[in-house]
């Protein structure tokens, strides 16, 4: 069995796993109070300081899933995660409306490769 | 190619693939007539045997996105969770609300590292 | 690492990408004016041409996340989904209603092995 590697492991989830060269993890805004452009900012920079933490890079992105409050916040979304992404290197991604947590106006469940 | 391996394959789907160590699969409650306590007590008992079934472990947990019909229930869902998930080992986890079958108020999306 | 391979790659996403043998890519219908018939007639045909051009096959699939704008829909989704899927491997597959773009009615993420 290949090693299953846990970052920041609380008794109800753990911050990333990795397992076979690939890290899985979730991200909400850590300041519910930010408005949808500031919550989607903050998931973007926690994506990127946890890329940084794994050995990894924005390059190495495979998968975003995007959960939405309110999926007319798309535009918003979009303007950021479109500077955001790499040239020549973007992962899938699937962006639905879903209900979030009381004042979470966005969810991303992100899939990258560990490099080293 | 590294082997497929199915389990429990219909018409309409498998209960269970496994492929390169992960295995995946989806649960519902069998018994759609019980509340939220009772559904997720049910599908984490068949998460168990699934795990079992596979030669895998609640140790070899990576990841389990949870739709729930309503997430006023997250409280009841959380006290079941937070029992059942083993200390250290802990799966990265969404949840999110969303529109599920008729009678059902979870549904959980669930990968696990295969030991053996 | 294990190589990551990206197929139509645009400034906002991949439209495919392959790791360990694994694909991934998200599909919805070209044709939003389309019913949910016409769609999920569609998304599956957009599969079965990925699936092709990445090498893979109906056989190959392991799992199908599926997201319904209605999920009053499912009779007509499992009505070509159950011609559709291949006898004796079936994916694993989750289905939920999640709010989608304006006009789309379905939208599936998908993941299959690669078999060259």
């Amino acid at each position: 069995m290949s090693k299953i590697q846990r970052i920041g492991t609380s008794a109800r989830w753990s911050d990333v796993v990795i397992h076979n060269e690939v890290a899985k993890w979730v991200e909400v805004a850590g300041d519910f109070s930010l408005d949808i452009r500031g919550q989607v900012g903050q998931v973007l920079e926690q994506i990127d300081q946890t890329l940084i933490q794994i050995g990894s890079s924005r390059n190495h992105l495979l998968q975003i899933l995007i959960f939405l409050s309110d999926l007319n916040a798309i535009a918003e979304l979009n303007e950021q995660w479109d500077r955001w992404v790499p040239q020549g290197a973007a992962p899938i991604r699937a962006c639905v409306q879903a209900g979030l947590g009381k004042g979470c106006l966005v969810e991303m469940v992100i899939e990258a490769v560990v490099v080293s």
